[in-house]
């Protein structure tokens, strides 16, 4: 059980400097208990068989009834976690909410969330709503890290939320749709701690996913721009992170887990990955059982004339199957069987690598 | 003219502290070009002379053309602050963006800031939008501010933007719109620098001002609780803020700079300052001329039960106006002119002052 972290306070008040390892103490997950199933969806929208199933990779998606909105969640994965560790509300010094479903353009989430706050008298909690697609947690995440680390940090604990209700009109995108929450517990001496000065980042003005029509719960989805964008901005933050780290690669990495749209899409990433390295290595063995077997025909290729080129993704997928299966298949556990929880995806991704 | 602070980086980096002396390097501020006399409005809307000019505070008010939305003002403003001090957009690392005017529920402002950065190549650019009402700017500072002292800066400056369109339905809100943006660039070595540990917060969930019609650009105001929410938070944290920094009082602080939803407010805010000085007071000596004079009625009053008294506000207005003259009147020139502009209203305060 997390206790307060005064003593690590003071020491490094007194020296102006950063706490130590300072990361996530505990993970709560909330999904709604409700779900669609894939292959009856498949039936009920006319789909050939395995589309939803085999070609995203989907069993379940959640949906919330009407007894549900995002608030609830935040509200039951909030009380879920300080109930569970055992921590008091008057312990919490910041609390953050990272959400692209929007009940209010104006009153956060994080408001509502002060009302489990009332008993205990706290309302000096820091941190409000950050909003940006399926970003606002990890951004809500690194803002609560760099507040522990910061001047203004008080001792206590701050808590993340990534919470997201995802429902598409009726077409492609529909069964890739989910719900869930996820909260974090924030602070020094953890036992998953963030690595410091390797963060790699992929910023660019597009619009392949958005919401203008503000009284709809649907995005407008490009989808296969969108994939794109996922895509171009997994190669830029790989190259930076694994160049800031010394050289990371698929081999010497022990878990990859990735914000999951849906399965497939994760598989196809990490396929991406092992292309990188590829093409990163001065001289790739692609002899029969070594690192590269099978990929000496992308010699020669780029990152940018393989983006959506069917049969490179394929044999990507393929050459990257055992990696795929000990590194990366378990965090999807929850994206397989919920669907994709925009904010939440990749918290929930990491709590069913800690479950399985 | 700023420079990057690579040196600073390296020595705080390696003695993993705090770098000295965060905060603001420059302001730019951008306002609509357009207003509405506050004046003529009154003789538009029917009210009696002085309701919007004297009862409010207000001289004119800003409004936004159908060439302009929260996103240009937000591209305007960066633009300014960027050229004006010839910060290179490949030496920012940080950028957030506070507002509650949302064009889109997912895709943030942030990102479309990033076409401005395009031209640099400088896609690594932390931060996205946070939003909770007029708070946003603020949560956005002290964000950056945490980012540069914590373990993620780089080096690199952060730019704060809090830009909004406040417009209100027909009746007694309309007189009280505004809009604006305020961009910040932060870093260390600041020539105004947040201090550190003092900072004093009040977060409670009430309905007092939201937007839940999200096809609207109107808010759903309370406007009476609204300004008790105001009143109530600024009791909260001025004895906070006073406790930390050891007694501080009207007396022996230089300047007060207030969110101003209208310019009346905020010297009824300034007033109950005052007031809050006097009950702290072991012996408040309201002789003539003294500190206190004027004021001996209200010796066995509350805070709680002075809320909204209306004798005891325009006492406590009376008896504080040589410290509001003094102390808050000059940073309230953007307000009265251009009226409240949301997460913008107390940053364009922190201009105001600066330019009088």
């Amino acid at each position: 059980m997390p206790v307060t972290s005064a003593g690590a306070k003071v020491a490094s008040l007194e020296a102006g400097k950063w706490p130590e390892d300072v990361g996530i103490l505990a993970v709560e997950v909330y999904v709604p208990r409700t779900c669609v199933n894939q292959t009856e969806l498949e039936a009920f929208d006319g789909a050939s068989a395995g589309k939803y199933t085999i070609g995203l990779g989907q069993l379940n998606m959640g949906f919330c009834g009407d007894r549900e909105d995002v608030h609830s969640l935040a509200l039951t994965v909030v009380r879920g976690l300080m109930e569970r560790h055992g921590v008091a509300y008057e312990d919490v010094g910041r609390l953050e909410v990272g959400t692209e479903t929007i009940l209010d353009k104006s009153k956060s989430t994080k408001t509502v969330l002060m009302q489990l706050f009332a008993e205990s008298g706290n309302t000096s909690v820091e941190g409000i709503d950050t909003t940006n697609a399926c970003y606002g947690g990890t951004q809500a995440l690194f803002n609560a890290v760099s507040w522990v680390e910061s001047s203004a940090w008080d001792g206590r604990f701050a808590v993340v939320v990534a919470a997201d209700i995802a429902v598409y009109a009726s077409g492609n995108a529909r069964p890739t749709g989910g719900a869930g929450a996820v909260a974090m517990l924030i602070g020094p001496n953890a036992p998953l701690v963030l690595e410091r000065g390797l963060r790699s980042l992929h910023m660019e003005h597009a619009y392949d996913f958005y919401k203008p029509n503000l009284s709809s719960e649907f995005p407008v989805v490009d989808g296969k721009l969108s994939i794109r964008c996922y895509l171009t901005a997994l190669d830029k933050c790989y190259q930076r992170y694994s160049e800031k780290a010394g050289g990371v690669t698929l081999a010497n990495t022990d878990y990859l887990i990735f914000h999951s749209p849906f399965t497939k899409l994760v598989q196809k990433s990490l396929a991406r990955l092992k292309f990188i390295d590829f093409l990163r290595a001065s001289a790739p063995d692609t002899a029969e059982s070594a690192t590269y077997a099978g990929m000496e025909s992308l010699t020669g290729r780029t990152l940018e004339d393989t983006i959506g080129d069917k049969t490179v993704e394929r044999l990507l997928v393929k050459v990257s199957s055992a990696e795929f299966s000990a590194k990366t298949s378990d965090s999807l556990l929850l994206g397989r069987e919920v669907g994709n929880m925009y904010c939440a995806s990749l918290y929930g991704g990491l709590a069913s690598l800690f479950a399985t």
